[in-house]
């Protein structure tokens, strides 16, 4: 409990005042959502006077309680909740500046402009997913380290929006199997969507629906400040995770258009405006606070000093101290040594293995080696190869595993990594066949957005998945997810190309990578030839290179990925036999080979030779490495139901015909 | 009812005809799930024998029941049922092919390979979420037609995995909220998931769930004949949407392996089988069906044909019968006519409007004039522009109505769209933000891969959204959806081609399109100058087009999209003032402009010409048309949240900014 007491004559006006920044900046920007903070004002105001754990002085301490605003677009409540309780941002100019270019008061909030944002939310639904990887990554660490050191809330704020959402399903399906108890949601029942009323799309009884998944369920006045004191209480006394349903009205303070679809996307207007604040009592100018609410808020940030000055206390003294920073600083400067060794045996002792099968290999030594690396997968375990020896299941009962069975929840798993990943002190890596990229594309999205080093594991990487049929085939997947800024696609060749990237990917803590897996085994094409492994010499690290020369004269560069440089091997074979020298490249992330010099990119990609690409899936996009005048040997349509060696031979990947292509172009 | 009576002695054989197929196939093809097959065979017996509407002879009967297998990994399932009941395909030869190049037997049903499949199924919970779409469709007709011509039910067989995943959440929501009483889905409850046991991973109640959702929820051990039949007679009568949970044993048959995930995806083996055919009491050789138990499914098969013959009879007596046949021919070979007035009004009086706007001008006279055409939104109607004036809402109350407010459930929507537009007599289009298209990725390609030509409106197409910020800004997903097969993604750039666009879009049945529309205002570049307007001069037709052509000697050749269209022209200009000749493309579909001819394609984008293209989106993708040696004007960044002018400005698109760009391309 903290310092403020329930006391309306004081928490009122600290509420209005969230009300009135809000309604203010959305009227200066001339866009934005002012229904949402003016609803959930008072909801917010309990929480975090009364109930949530932080220190605006340090908005990095480690167990501070999370506060997720998964309704994003009111993001207006969180800046105007940082600016009065006394984080450094956002200044009260920076408010001002709500959606302008350069403001760190975006239109909604982004972990990566203010402290205190601890996800970038906005698109429905996945902040409260996220709020679920990190109440995962809370009871791990505690598991681990205990109370002292790591005992803190995630408290989350949604809509009714993001109870629609598909995600939100997996999400609370996840948290209350695991028994999240520490996970509280504050639901904004206000029953006001974009076109109209809830009751317009849905009819459903979602206290009832939370029950049904596990949850404690509990309903409060969202406008009666101690009605939502005492629901909040009554969720941090529950074992299991907390749907804390906040009755509410949109927009509450505007006279005219609160409970309306009005208020909800669009500035209220000045005459509402001057409506509101007779209605409010609120007499200051717009921006301004009076100084004794403004006190009052400072206060309730001030009180938390305390608490995290304890904990730093209890960190000194304890012997866990080492330990505990060294997991929280996270695996970027220790991935490459964990495998080295990896890399050297492989070397030595070549293995003919589906790269699926090489990743998990991989993550033997890593896993072993890196505490932080928490596993998963949607359901795909033996599939995607992600579970090792060193990796114990987590459960409700056991949070100390490293292993999360996520069930059939692409999206939910997706979101509940980036979560993970933004509490901080793990990192976690999970599998899907690669066509499921599409069933969580905008977490990854969001992983790239927020800059968070999550590794997709992603395996079954094209019609080599044989006979499931295009459904489970991916085609345009692998460039589809190129496209994605801050996110590095790999499609390794092999079992030593598989190690070298996941030293890649596990060395950029704010680039997000996936691993597309075949799963067909592949013969090892790096071995001897390259002279001894070093953590230096990462031939992946430049994206694309050289893995073999032409012999005879240069006519003729054969570009490919993963499972397809076996096959530009073969028909390089085929070319030199025929006197016409072909350079083959293996390209398994095209995004780092593009932040090469151009002189590099020169070398490897001449203008005096036919660039050849071969890669089963689109074709669009390698014309940026062939040229209009090179050849692409690709897939534009979709997949059929087949064992995998007919596919190929069905859509021309076989030397044979290939290399007819590539002579018919030269002579042409 | 139909022919089949409860009698063990006559069912049993007839599902294990099931099982031995199922366990047969999978074996010959060493690859596939026959867990699922054998456990549900016995629920699919009495569904078959007893409760579907179907006419083998007739597939393509449109008041047929649907049949919906979400969980698709099963499909020997519905082979073994099409067969046994006496469809023309697949044949016992097929059956034998099961998973081989050629067969239509593929790993998962497709709806494109064998009728009687309604939907292509796999992608998990979409079966179910397409299944929405068909009931809703359905609903729709009978409302328009009435019970003699439209009136039948959607059976929809579901597994654990389609219960997990986040779309469920979203269909049933839909579902309850229509109230859509003859939906009826059968769950295999096994407690069997790929990782393990379902309590692995999942903790919910989901009887109580779909309670909470406005279902009607009934369950019977589904392995009892009588039980199953009283279970689907009780759904049958129950006016809400049903969930028949059908406790069953996966692999049910296999005395060694049955209950446990051995059986899921795997063939059992050869010893197994044995064991199998002797706790069936199985006697046959493979891939053989006794005569007696053959002739018992034939007769359910048959017993169909009596019922089809009186709803022909009651079509042929109808006075809606030409109406009824219009409305079940679709919209291909109407919508340029109906659309023509407006694209010559637009022409003598050209207007600045948004193409989310003028995507709402166009669907006046096409909603007007095209009754299949139903509209809807994730609750964004007033931002997509789709609701018009002749769309009324349909409703639990009032199906007839024409526009869907399907809540914040894009994934749904887009899987409803699909079913929708399989159960025919409807095409349906529905809007989201294009950001959002992440959301329902899959969905989409499902669109593709089981070609129907649904119409996704998907505005706010690029940074130009402004405000809302990076998590609303689409970048990547312009180019990522030209990657998809058999999808054209149409980017108009004024209200012209917005209405041209519209006219392809309905015009290719079996290809679904996306159309990618600004929220900011695009003045109008087509008009006078093209003359009159006539239906055979579509100038989208061909992709891309000159839309200006030099006037200096031509240099440069600008190429693109949307709202830089207009840009193209304001950098032309510049260009040609200084003297160099610039021809502008407009570029609105690059699938259909790369279906032209070689020599099309030359004269738009000749070799002698620097090729610039300019879009606010992904570069990656436009070398195809500028080569190694363009220039590719784009983002490959996130964007932010600003006014939409500076953030043109920010990210590069002014002609001040560009003009120089190519100037100095031009001189090195």
């Amino acid at each position: 409990m903290r310092a403020m007491t329930i006391d309306p004559a004081r928490l009122q006006p600290m509420a209005n005042a969230i009300r009135a920044l809000s309604m203010d900046a959305v009227q200066a920007a001339n866009s934005g959502h002012p229904g949402m903070p003016m609803g959930m004002a008072d909801v917010a105001s309990v929480l975090f006077s009364r109930h949530l754990k932080f220190d605006p002085a340090r908005p990095d301490w480690a167990d501070r309680d999370r506060f997720v605003l998964s309704a994003g677009h009111g993001s207006m409540l969180i800046y105007s909740l940082l600016h009065l309780t006394g984080y450094a941002h956002p200044t009260m100019d920076e408010i001002r500046n709500f959606r302008q270019l350069g403001s760190p008061c975006a239109g909604h909030p982004e972990n990566f402009l203010l402290e205190g944002v601890e996800c970038t939310t906005g698109p429905l639904g996945q902040g409260l997913a996220m709020a679920v990887g990190i109440a995962m990554a809370e009871r791990h660490l505690n598991a681990v380290f205990g109370d002292d050191l790591v005992n803190h809330r995630t408290w989350v704020i949604v809509g009714d929006g993001c109870l629609m959402e598909g995600i939100n399903h997996e999400a609370i399906g996840l948290a209350g199997h695991l028994k999240l108890g520490r996970m509280i949601v504050l639901w904004d029942d206000n029953n006001i969507t974009i076109d109209g009323t809830a009751d317009l799309s849905t009819s459903e009884n979602i206290k009832a629906r939370y029950e049904a998944t596990g949850w404690h369920v509990v309903a409060c006045d969202g406008h009666d400040f101690a009605a939502i004191d005492r629901a909040l209480e009554e969720a941090k006394n529950d074992p299991r995770p907390s749907l804390v349903a906040c009755k509410t009205v949109i927009g509450k303070g505007a006279p005219n258009k609160q409970g309306t679809s009005a208020t909800h996307g669009a500035p209220l207007g000045a005459d509402e405006i001057a409506a509101a604040r007779v209605e409010l009592g609120w007499e200051p100018a717009p921006f301004e606070v009076p100084a004794e609410i403004l006190a009052d808020w400072r206060a309730t940030g001030e009180a938390g000093a305390a608490e995290h000055g304890a904990w730093e206390q209890r960190l000194a003294a304890s012997p866990h101290k080492a330990k505990f920073e060294a997991q929280m600083a996270g695996v970027a400067d220790h991935a490459s040594a964990a495998i080295e060794g990896h890399i050297r045996a492989l070397a030595a002792d070549p293995q003919k293995v589906a790269t699926r099968k090489a990743s998990e290999m991989a993550l033997g030594p890593l896993t072993e080696t890196l505490p932080q690396l928490i596993g998963g997968s949607a359901d795909l375990t033996g599939s995607n190869n992600t579970k090792t020896k060193s990796t114990l299941p987590m459960s409700a009962d056991d949070y100390s595993g490293r292993y999360v069975y996520y069930g059939i929840r692409e999206f939910g798993m997706a979101a509940a990594m980036n979560g993970m990943a933004l509490h901080g002190g793990v990192v976690p890596y999970g599998g899907t066949f690669l066509i499921f990229s599409d069933y969580c594309r905008n977490a990854i999205r969001l992983s790239a957005l927020q800059k968070v080093g999550v590794v997709y594991v992603m395996t079954h990487d094209s019609i080599g998945l044989g006979e499931d049929g295009p459904t489970h085939q991916p085609v345009e997947h692998v460039m589809s997810l190129r496209l994605i800024p801050n996110l590095n696609t790999y499609r390794p060749c092999d079992a030593i190309e598989t190690a070298e990237c996941w030293a890649l990917a596990l060395s950029t803590p704010e680039t997000p990578s996936v691993l597309a897996l075949s799963r067909q085994n592949l013969p090892q094409l790096r071995g001897e030839c390259d002279g001894e492994w070093t953590v230096e010499y990462n031939a992946c690290a430049k994206g694309g290179y050289r893995l073999r020369s032409a012999q005879n004269t240069r006519k003729v560069v054969l570009v490919a990925s993963g499972s397809e440089v076996a096959l530009a091997m073969e028909c390089a074979d085929q070319l030199e036999a025929a006197g016409v020298g072909a350079d083959v490249v293996s390209m398994p992330c095209t995004e780092l080979f593009d932040a090469q010099s151009d002189a590099y990119k020169a070398d490897i990609l001449p203008d005096d030779a036919l660039i050849v690409s071969i890669e089963a899936g689109s074709t669009l996009g390698w014309e940026r490495y062939t040229g209009r005048g090179g050849l692409n040997i690709g897939i534009d349509s979709f997949g059929a139901s087949a064992p995998a060696d007919d596919l190929f031979a069905h859509y021309g990947f076989t030397a044979d015909q290939i290399v007819p292509k590539i002579q018919n172009k030269l002579n042409n």
